[in-house]
């Protein structure tokens, strides 16, 4: 099957009544910027990167730029050795400048491994899940970049890693009868207010959600403190409750307010501080144990993860492979993640799409905990076969490729 | 004096023969996206960033989405709270989602910002040095966004810090005679022959030059050595000689490099890994001791130069004005820099225009160390006042605003 064409699409949806809010972005947008490959068959790889809509159309014309390479290749020859792929791409001699590895061209080559990924899927008419657990220790990590990681992670070790979780797979499998366990992101946005925090907590409760997460970062810091009390009176003591403060405070004002805000016990607290922060984050973590930090969601490639690791600066790994270079990046963190013992709970600004494939494969195959993903509703009604979350599970998607594609309108 | 009209242009140049090539960056061309605010008089603001040619069309776009809210502004009252308005822009609730802080958003927000301080510069008729030494330090701190440094840096500490300087200053103002050092960068490109770098040696020394530069980084760590070891011979013991490798090596690879070429006792080690990998650098900093690590051309912002300087992982801020949030987050880090009693060294992707300005700010200013500056001549002829090195040093610019003119053709 061979790449014939690449065409690239800026897709945005309007939001409306708050829902994406938080303390630092606006979202009354999300938007995709879209690398699909089209083939010499009927089959179509289908890459997404995520935005707030603002700008989406850079990250489209650097999809185009990026991805000229992958014209006229053929699926299985290029997935057979993409590490090499992924990092030509990454380290072009003259478009790595605007990087290097970040911002716009960071997401650019996320939609493009990510259409890869899904292209190769669907020729084996496989999900994506499926595809990955199939493949050999040492052909996944033949789809990693492992470079600049040599100081803790060798391709050796990250075979090691797959191979010695191998013996225990058996029981694990489990997973792929029961679901992936999701957690509410939509009960707190930002501007929400308290009645419909308590309608959405009451709702989710009723659907089977047991964890769910409310926006913080507020100008006064009273205000989530009360609508942090609110939740947890709502949900009650046995509901994981997790805090976001979207990168808001400097670190003195995250030290107080998390403070604060354990008397309510969270699960975490989700971007406390700039993202960039690797000792921020240090510091933080230790002045506010047993309070735990989550962060990822900006973190734009395994270097800062790798030193974010090192530091003991983050105790939830929330990657997300429409941020960082896409499928293959995600997996060289969650092996990373693994190597230091901490969870992978991706963000999903893919709302859920690919990650249920990839949480299932974290497990699976390299031992991650069975923890839960995050559930984003928003933009279900625009895909074609949108994640279906049932008693508060992600059910195991059957579809070939990873569930990107879009409904055609 | 009002803004009209802001302009954008794309500007490339082609440099040949292996000038601009290193280990990593393959900089058969240089360019500038630019940034032109008209006014209601004949006085035009111009503001940098560098790239090396690919995607410079995305920068330019940047700046035009991010500059609209200047339209119509007056000077004056516009650079008095300039840290607001700096913060406004970086922190767009929807254009922030693309880095935040780093790639092509941010290399937009360097242009528009030298921009606002050229304008600033040429409608007081002054230099930019003149310009910024003139300023209180209150007034100076106000064009400065100090948000989550308060851990490391207050806008008290740092008003203080120019405060406690302004004493010192008539000793150092003598720089505004002599003029400040240069280096010279273009001795050794890593395309060089070793007859041309020879050449290059010796007619460095000859225009008066006591400090060059040579790039590392080669496949082969022998060659490294050997042309090390040529450049120590021509130069002589008393020249100061630095290497660069661009980020080409690894953690392991760094260190087992630089221990063999500490023989040929060089200034400093530039880019020795990937240039957000702050623990790599801390690592290598206390391995390879006494040689001394530089670095900063490809790190974006503040928050990880405080990181950089926190953990003790460069002996030499090499800031570029054209990569961080131009003029004023360069004097930011500046600032952060002379609070861990690290010299600023910048790299000059403005090929020295706006920084022969900044150096002697902060020299005179700031207190920093009256080290050198880097010299790169490629483009010299594409600028209206370009930078006047004489006998090895930069002369003090007279002409009005930031020299960042180009030549209209």
């Amino acid at each position: 099957m061979y790449i014939t064409k690449i065409e690239v699409t800026d897709k945005r949806f309007n939001l409306g009544n708050g829902a994406g809010s938080d303390a630092v972005n606006d979202s009354t947008q999300y938007a995709y910027a879209i690398c699909e490959l089209h083939t010499d068959s009927s089959v179509k790889g289908i890459g997404l990167a995520f935005t707030l809509g603002a700008g989406n159309d850079l990250v489209c014309k650097a999809i185009q730029y990026l991805s000229e390479t992958l014209q006229g290749r053929e699926i299985e020859e290029l997935m057979s050795d993409f590490g090499s792929v992924y990092r030509s791409i990454l380290d072009s001699p003259t478009y790595r400048w605007l990087g290097p590895h970040k911002g716009v061209m960071q997401l650019a080559l996320a939609a493009i491994v990510n259409a890869c990924f899904d292209l190769w899927a669907k020729s084996r008419q496989v999900p994506l899940w499926k595809l990955l657990l199939d493949l050999s220790p040492k052909e996944l990590v033949a789809t990693l970049d492992l470079n600049y990681l040599e100081d803790v992670l060798t391709i050796e070790e990250a075979e090691n890693i797959l191979r010695n979780n191998l013996t225990g797979r058996t029981l694990r499998n489990r997973v792929l009868q029961t679901g992936y366990k999701a957690y509410d992101t939509s009960v707190g946005w930002f501007n929400y207010s308290d009645e419909k925090i308590k309608e959405n907590v009451a709702r989710a409760i009723d659907r089977g959600f047991t964890a769910m997460k409310l926006k913080v970062g507020s100008n006064d810091p009273l205000r989530d403190i009360r609508r942090a009390k609110l939740v947890r009176a709502e949900a009650g003591d046995r509901t994981t409750i997790m805090l976001d403060a979207n990168q808001k405070w400097n670190l003195p004002q995250a030290i107080s307010i998390c403070k604060e805000l354990s008397t309510i016990n969270p699960y975490w607290i989700e971007e406390p501080t700039h993202p960039d922060d690797v000792l921020a984050h240090q510091t933080l973590a230790k002045e506010i144990a047993p309070l735990k930090i989550a962060a990822g969601e900006h973190i734009p490639n395994k270097i800062i993860f790798k030193n974010f690791l090192e530091a003991g600066a983050m105790d939830f790994c929330q990657v997300d492979c429409v941020r960082v270079g896409g499928v293959s990046e995600f997996l060289t963190i969650s092996l990373l993640a693994k190597k230091f013992n901490v969870p992978v709970v991706p963000h999903v600004g893919d709302m859920g799409q690919i990650h249920q494939h990839l949480v299932l494969f974290n497990h699976v195959a390299i031992g991650h905990e069975n923890l839960f993903l995050e559930h984003i509703p928003h933009l279900a009604k625009y895909f074609k076969n949108p994640a279906n979350i049932s008693g508060g599970y992600y059910a195991v998607p059957a579809e070939a490729g990873n569930s990107s594609d879009l409904v055609t309108s």
